[in-house]
């Protein structure tokens, strides 16, 4: 985009650009866990030298915080979008359905998240946001359960860790190329977390 | 327990057993991840020399193999315990309430377990006995969609991971200290899982 010198806006060595950088980093630290990926580890990945990778991103730090953005923030943008509906019910099942597309789209990012340790200042700061994420939504629960909408005599937290247990799940096992079409997913999860695996009569 | 020579029977340094070395090595495990985990850590976290380490095991390797074999012995077991119930529900509720047994008291091996990557032979070997585990519970909710206790427009693959991905949550939350009780904590999962978080009319 400068004119002047006329080189691309993206920094770098060609092939590779910033989101490359960023891919790449989360899926090594998901195969082999972020404490035991080196910087060496990613640039043999992306088969680029250390400045050519310091092109892109200050730190493997840095990549980290940026993915763990990208999964929080889709999970604060649902949780908003599921407040700003009028009843308990239709909130509580926005939250799922958005908590489910959301890991369905950004799934390595949010594979990440969910196996934190919180071995460091970032993971700390991660692990305190999605704490706060939780808390909502366990109010969302608790106000569905003084509507009737949800069985009372279940602690609200439980519930929510139960409903999340599901969702979050869905990491282990749901393939972006797989049979599973993941807007029937979200269906099939908020069905089996309301209404349970039996037949209802 | 050897009269001749007055030695206690187990190996090593006074104040380390083998179980000692086995608990801390899971617990460096979980913290670190496995791949991080060296043996310096382990010795630096046991305080004893790597001479002494090897008098109770002979490699890392060793301590992440019996630690995968109290997680998966103990669900295999619990699943051979539900498979001799003679109701297709009666399985379905043993083998739920067996596995949150299995994950509260054996709390960290399941951990473990859940967080593995697949990046050594015994690791591939346990996610291969953790498939197979997974394949017969699949078969057992297969079973109790047949005589219409399940119902029969979910697929039984996605609804026992699932069912799963609720009792494997526990590991994130539950402590044994805490305010839930394990006993409760089964039956609460069952409940939600077949009924629903929806009062029943």
């Amino acid at each position: 985009m400068t004119a002047t010198t006329g080189r691309p806006s993206r920094r770098g060595r060609p092939g590779h650009d910033r989101a490359d950088v960023i891919r790449v980093g989360v899926q090594l630290f998901n195969e082999q866990g972020y404490d035991a990926t080196s910087v060496a580890d990613l640039t043999a990945r992306l088969g680029v030298t250390k400045s050519a990778l310091y092109h892109h991103v200050d730190s493997k730090e840095q990549i980290l915080q940026i993915a763990l953005n990208e999964a929080l923030g889709g999970l604060e943008d649902a949780l908003q979008a599921a407040l700003g509906h009028p009843t308990a019910d239709a909130r509580l099942t926005a939250i799922v359905d958005g908590a489910v597309r959301v890991l369905t789209e950004r799934l390595p990012q949010v594979t990440l998240l969910l196996r934190l340790r919180g071995n460091s200042d970032i993971e700390l700061a991660a692990l305190e946001r999605r704490r706060r994420f939780d808390h909502t939504v366990t109010g969302l629960v608790r106000e569905a359960q003084a509507e009737g909408l949800v069985r009372a005599d279940l602690d609200a937290g439980v519930a929510t860790r139960l409903i999340f247990g599901m969702i979050n799940s869905v990491v282990e096992w749901y393939r972006p190329d797989g049979p599973v079409d993941p807007e029937l997913l979200g269906a099939e999860i908020r069905t089996v977390a309301l209404d349970g695996l039996r037949p209802r009569a």
